[in-house]
């Protein structure tokens, strides 16, 4: 009850943020819901995809479908309210990161995957939704171009579950500070202004 | 049979949409029979893909791929005359429409999905194929942004559809008035031009 | 061990496209190494799952993660001294577009797909990848509008395969011909400048 509270939550609030974009690109209403469902629900979907979990668990509750169309109605409907919390949704999101990418890397090891894709798919559960979120509204996703550190903790934090997994910790004892360490390192890296590193001597474009 | 070709019909004219924005993006042949074959049959792609249904039917048959392969090159070769008729083009868009999400979402309730989600695949199965078609031809989906009633009258029919079965009503009875009242609305507002609702007090782009 | 080391290399090299097309448009490390890694395994990760083939072998095996990887980073390191070699890069990326295309084909017709479905999924195969690099890196795919001979060899050498097989020839007969044709084919048009046809009499973008 409270790990299914937790990720409705997590949902809510990448839903949101698609909810937001969509109506900054002046999308309809039809965009700002489609928007956030994509963004709240996409990681878990192209996880479980490419893992064969299908039809996927979003699918098959409700409540799973119901939570971003509401992220995103209210969006649509007070979004000068709803904007003006980017803070909060910022710490909301940096939550969501954690834990969606840790949970992803530990579903993608119960299904029999190795330690490295897992953690791979991990972070592309993490990731996911924003880059479909990004791609729909006409830009190149954010998460591969601004140099914020974004996948790089959901991909640490991924490897450190699954690597505690394989050894045999226990779950909750690895879960639980792996996605801590993402969430955290990806708050800290916010607050300081951290950056990926980009590409040098890349010439001007002509 | 009547089902076969009410089904490959649809797809033709779906890829016809197709073919013609690929011409008008100047893309080459190979552009246009593949946005052609991707907006006939990517919205029921999809569907399988998330349902489980594979390999999808459209793989299993070669008429499904012929007959938008085939409206790909009639598109490329007779573009100017093919563009003249969109009128009619719009009629049978409006009809597949209604009988994609329709078919979509009955095919979903079918794999055991609950009546929520069946109803959201209906419509995905409607968008999907014209989302992927503008996402190749670099614009951002004419569904999500340009208020027209396209979403909202599959998400309704697939939902009539949906619930009807639910409740034990005979299939037939269900699908066919659905279908024609997805088909039915989106013609009407196409007709009297009605729109779907905009965000409001959107701040102009900086 | 020949197989899968000409696999990787043809991922590597494919990767390497990914990875320089990311540094050109100024993508941070994230970016290069997700552009990488999608281009270079892409198209199979398609096929696997539109056949149903899941999870795809590329999850299964770290090797296939860690060769476009490895490609993403020596691109993000010594990209000017890596985009000097386009000339042999092209000669590889036909080598690998032969042989995705074959073995996308022949893998695809071993899963129970028909000869045309089977043909047109080693063309994905061969394509897929390239596409979604093109379309992360905002960009309408090179393959559907430059009018250059990718996409047709590919198509043609499926085909070639697919039917050598289903008419019961041996399997190395079939594919070391279908593969080396689509390659040879696709190095004369690249050094002849051959192109596919656009289509005729399109009115200039209003």
């Amino acid at each position: 009850m409270l790990l299914l509270t937790l990720d409705l939550l997590g949902i809510f609030v990448f839903a949101v943020s698609g909810g937001l974009l969509a109506v900054r690109k002046r999308l309809d209403i039809v965009g700002v819901v489609v928007l956030a469902m994509v963004t709240g629900l996409g990681g878990g979907l192209i996880r479980d995809v490419l893992i064969g979990a299908l039809p996927p668990p979003a699918l098959e509750d409700w409540r799973y479908l119901v939570t971003p169309i509401l992220a995103g109605l209210v969006t649509f409907l007070w979004h000068p309210a709803v904007g003006r919390l980017e803070g909060v949704i910022n710490v909301f999101d940096a939550a969501g990161l954690g834990m969606f990418a840790v949970a992803g890397a530990l579903k993608a090891h119960e299904y029999g995957l190795g330690p490295v894709p897992a953690a791979m798919l991990g972070m592309l559960t993490g990731i996911g939704g924003g880059a479909i979120r990004d791609l729909l509204a006409g830009q190149v996703p954010v998460v591969l171009r601004d140099g914020e550190f974004y996948a790089i903790p959901a991909l640490i934090g991924s490897a450190v579950a699954v690597t505690g997994v394989h050894l045999g910790l226990p779950l909750p004892v690895v879960a639980v500070p792996a996605a801590a360490m993402t969430t955290g390192w990806r708050l800290i890296a916010l607050r300081r202004g951290w950056t990926a590193p980009l590409p040098r001597d890349v010439p001007p474009p002509t």
